[in-house]
């Protein structure tokens, strides 16, 4: 179905997704008096005296700011910074309405990655945490890396590590269902912009042992020449024999084939020449590598897209009001591979009829967000 | 009444005046299919090829950022951004309360002109307006100034410019009780920051002709030495005679006096060598230049101050909401003398039953920030 015109007219009727609500009405002078002044100046100064009262004593820790320069926004790529805020906006819907956190959506007017740096270290001490969206590839490595030394809120772009979470979660439970062992499974991915590299390096980091990404150019091995530094970087912990090769040669006996790449790039002949019970993620939107009835007469078992209308859907949704409740909740100052990895183990732990359709839950699934707030 | 403690049980209870809600469940796949992607993604293509519908499908256009370094807070000054918070946050409701307004608090944690200009042009996307609040003088004019030439929305310091339209409209009344022309008024002030000087231009702009600003060393003249860009620039529009004197000096003869200094700068000696029917603004905040009794005592028949306890309360939460609510609805991008001597102008015509005790409107009364929003 195309939500196009309803979501426009939707928004047209809306005129922002979100808005801000009073905690306290105002009706009286005394009223006034306690929320402003003369009576907040003994708020003021009691943060003044001790900044850990900010925490108590204002919103700000149960707050995320969703950041964008609006370079990577969901296919359409470098679309500026207004056309990134109705996303943002979903995204800040969706936590209130998942979790229960007031997320202020943010998008800047610089795409220099020193510039988006000091601004939002600037701006920080507003925010409780800081999501990191829709910034296109490889920029988003050094802005999240330098924020994270620079911070001592969480910092997490949601388009590496919420989407490998999810990932991660699906393919436990893919693994679950055809019997597979995580150390023997053999992974090949194809796409390594941010979201591969975040998968890549998750599913390693989780456990497994024999995982090959592939570009354009097939597969990335330590080496090959011409590999950026984040391409260097993952060829150091994947493809540990220095596979060279076509994504089709190093599809041929794999396990598992997970694609973040873009419409088309599997053929049903590479499912073909897979093992048995193959796992295949076509998560490539809103068309996919390739569509899931074609992947299974072509031999998958398991197919997961990041599509709403077929089954398994990969969605960032599923994990990070959760996480982000979690981590506000109990202050934690950096998003590690430990909460990453306990993040994923408790999405794929919440589906509870588990099966070849139903390897991931549905993000209105009861108790899922808390499920994965407590695990932080 | 002290509502410190009052104020911090409430702060404390609500953990943050404002919330963010969306304007929309989302309940069912459908719901999230409209919100988020897939149709999101034809909001975010229309706005990339017509930025200006972002001002129709997001929330921008109904946004005020309110942004404070935390130099200058309430009667503290240099307390820091985290302290400022819960201030910004009272305002935020406010603006929600009185006007509609979707007004999101940000801190910086940094003190540099230069770069909380930088910073605020960064993230002006995400909003309709933007409102400085609490920045230390002089570094609040250098950092308004470059903004406004900057950004094509409306950047405003209520600190200045707020204050400055609630005194003018106060003064407009009290010049109509005590029957006196404008242009015949002699008015003396005390203080030559951020407020003073906002006040001297806007009762300058406003046709008051003979205004004397005095500061620690007295009147300030045209030539004066060691006086600072500001005041040299208050000097070529104030005390055209040039005269030179202690504040007590100044005040003999004069109609009105106006403190944005010190408690106890006023002495009822000042009041009684004014002229009949002598009218005092004494807003310095919490303690106030000279009490109304005492000034009362000493023969002014009209007196305000920055107090909720006293009568005639100049309180800058007249002016901004009704304010920034005409701006964002009729598109305004620059704050210009005319607007501010309009809304000067309707808050003063909005006062019903004007006396000597009532010059200003409460905040409460009905339809003044409606009647402000539409004079913009």
């Amino acid at each position: 179905m195309d939500y196009s015109q309803a979501s426009l007219d939707l928004h047209a009727k809306l005129r922002g997704k979100i808005r801000i609500e009073p905690t306290v009405q105002i009706e009286t002078k005394e009223d006034l008096s306690l929320v402003y002044t003369p009576g907040v100046g003994a708020v003021a100064k009691a943060i003044a005296e001790n900044p850990a009262l900010a925490d108590t004593l204002t919103w700000r820790k149960n707050t995320v700011a969703i950041i964008s320069d609006g370079t990577a926004v969901l296919g359409y790529g470098d679309i500026g910074p207004l056309a990134a805020l109705p996303v943002l906006e979903g995204k800040s819907a969706i936590f209130k309405q998942f979790s229960g956190i007031d997320a202020v959506p943010i998008v800047l007017n610089t795409k220099d990655p020193k510039e988006i740096i000091e601004t939002i270290v600037r701006i920080a001490p507003s925010f409780g945490a800081i999501q990191l969206e829709d910034i296109s590839s490889p920029r988003c490595f050094e802005i999240e890396r330098t924020l994270m030394e620079r911070l001592d809120i969480p910092v997490m772009h949601d388009d590496q590590h919420g989407t490998a979470i999810v990932v991660l979660a699906g393919l436990i439970n893919a693994l679950r269902i055809t019997k597979r062992e995580m150390q023997d499974v053999k992974i090949v991915m194809n796409g390594a912009g941010a979201a591969g590299l975040a998968i890549a390096r998750l599913l390693v980091d989780f456990g497994m042992k024999n995982v090959i990404m592939c570009d354009r150019a097939g597969a990335i091995y330590a080496g090959r020449e011409g590999l950026n530094e984040e391409k260097r970087e993952a060829a150091s912990f994947t493809n540990l024999e220095k596979r060279s090769g076509s994504l089709s040669e190093m599809t041929k006996g794999a396990d598992v084939l997970i694609g973040v790449s873009a419409a088309g790039a599997f053929t049903p002949e590479m499912i073909r020449t897979m093992n048995q019970n193959a796992i295949v993620f076509a998560l490539a939107n809103p068309v996919p590598e390739i569509l899931p009835e074609e992947a299974k007469a072509a031999g998958a078992v398991i197919v997961a897209s990041g599509r709403s209308d077929f089954a398994n859907q990969v969605n960032n949704a599923l994990c990070y009001p959760g996480l982000f409740r979690g981590m506000l909740d109990k202050g934690v100052k950096r998003v590690t591979t430990e909460i990453k990895l306990k993040a994923a183990q408790a999405i794929a732990d919440s589906v509870t009829d588990l099966g070849p359709e139903n390897i991931i839950p549905s993000i209105f699934q009861s108790g899922l967000h808390e499920l994965v707030a407590k695990a932080v």
